[in-house]
């Protein structure tokens, strides 16, 4: 048996997200790096603080740093942000990672790996995460996990085609299991994608547009109609790029979220604590692809029109 | 030239609209009765006061009745009800409209003038009216008119076709020129109701869920687009019924609410105040309508839904 080498992470965004990873990678082994940016301070003075109902994570010396200028290159590239910050990347990523190394962008929505191949060479490997995590930052470098953090991973081909298991999928995979977190290994990152969308659009959408958690939005027979309807219309999206999803996992999803106990969306909580919202990354780049394939997808439309408006009219009395 | 008789109206709900135009078909010289709820012991105490920028039109010993027996069949039964109180017609409708009399039905949507229609017997001529109306009610017995008040004017036919103008049209439409109201007599009623809904349909809707008035609305890039997708739907709704609204009319519509101020359409308005909302006139019917000759509305579906959630948890909490 070959030995193992450590791998070095650079995580970009340690919040909620980024932060409860990057801190389980640690106790794992891993080489951690967290760039960090209003936290900074508090995190150099007093360590990163976990809380877990799985017990503590806190990282009482992390590796912090400032500017991604300062950090070393790394094996993988962590992207915690939301996707309203995408539009940094192209600043953050390429110091962080090593030119055979990898990305891997835990995020929500579709499009969200292109951005990340875009702003790294060539050569480096673009994998996409999907977390399913109840976690949330309570103040300056204290995240508070509630539950979950399963993760599904793939790897990202430009073309769309399924990369299958590659072996950057399988490192990471190996790190996350030692960390104590279940993967779910995906051969097809698209039909992942589009899988999680069915989900996300309808749940994350109309919660905002109607302020109702998800218990609400299943307990009415309109709106669990509308849901099935945009949740439809996202198997329509994914059968224009050949993924097919079958009837059974919409009724899945809907099944799933009834015995759910009353739960807000991420969007929901965005929306009430005034924060940017993932409109483009969960409803306009589906609705876009959909488009640019001829495939017109009218709720999906609609309900990404209303979340701009919404969006919108907070910025402009802000 | 021969003598005119004098005509009779019965006014079914003198609110702000049964209220104004019974006021003013009144001073025109037509004997008119009014059928009070709520406010009957006002009325009857200290008469009908109805205010407007054109002069007063309170009348000061009103004909007013608790209940439809009491009332004398006349000439025409003037519906100024919400649609939300159509339940009621079958009840109130009969006693008081002549054998050869005719009901004419001043409600906002669609299928309303069907449901007069069953009320009454087949005698009984049916017309619709759609009044153009700002006025409202200020306190028991006292209605504040704010400004327009046309009114456009059509005969029902139970086959749907147009049914051209008839003597009942041309005789309403007299006493309510006589009144002072501009009348726009509609050949074709079918027609003139899904034009109408041309501008209900997304401005009613949209302001409830988005809680936005019309000048919002129209100043967004989004919810213009939205508001011009759901109106080209009302216009695939009319096609389905053989009637042809033009591009241009939509535009047009679109155009004049851009043009005007801040208005909050009656909705919202009901919305606001913790009263029923006409959904099912101005959404449900003509989408039911339209499916009925198999044709899917997405945009108006989805509007419908979202109404009908918000308006379901305002009586479950109320």
């Amino acid at each position: 048996m070959r030995e193992r080498r450590v791998r070095s992470y650079a995580i970009i965004g340690a919040g909620a997200l980024g932060g409860w990873y990057g801190a389980r990678l640690h106790h794992a082994g891993c080489s951690v790096h967290f760039l960090l940016h209003s936290d900074y301070a508090q995190v150099t003075r007093n360590g990163l603080r976990v809380e877990s109902p799985c017990g503590e994570f806190s990282v009482r010396a992390p590796q912090a740093y400032q500017r991604p200028q300062d950090m070393p290159a790394c094996d993988v590239a962590l992207v915690g942000l939301k996707t309203t910050q995408n539009h940094l990347l192209p600043q953050l990523l390429p110091p962080v990672v090593r030119r055979d190394g990898c990305v891997l962008v835990m995020q929500n929505g579709l499009g969200v790996e292109e951005l990340a191949a875009a702003a790294v060479n060539r050569c480096v490997q673009v994998l996409g995460g999907m977390a399913f995590l109840c976690s949330h930052k309570v103040g300056p470098g204290h995240i508070r996990h509630m539950d979950y953090g399963d993760v599904r991973l793939g790897h990202y081909s430009p073309d769309g085609r399924p990369a299958g298991l590659t072996r950057h999928v399988q490192q990471v995979a190996e790190d996350f299991t030692r960390a104590g977190v279940t993967v779910h290994v995906e051969e097809d990152l698209v039909l992942a994608r589009w899988k999680k969308l069915v989900w996300n659009v309808p749940y994350n959408g109309l919660s905002v547009v109607l302020n109702a958690t998800t218990d609400k939005l299943m307990a009415d027979q309109d709106t669990r109609a509308l849901c099935e309807a945009l949740m439809l219309e996202v198997v329509e999206g994914a059968a224009a790029f050949g993924r097919a999803i079958s009837r059974d996992f919409v009724q899945l999803m809907l099944a799933n979220t009834e015995q759910m106990v009353a739960y807000k969306p991420s969007m929901m909580l965005d929306w009430e604590q005034g924060r940017p919202m993932e409109i483009e990354a969960i409803h306009g780049n589906p609705l876009r692809a959909a488009a640019g394939r001829g495939i017109v997808l009218p709720r999906l439309s609609m309900l990404y029109q209303q979340l701009r408006f919404l969006s919108a009219r907070v910025r402009c009395s802000a």
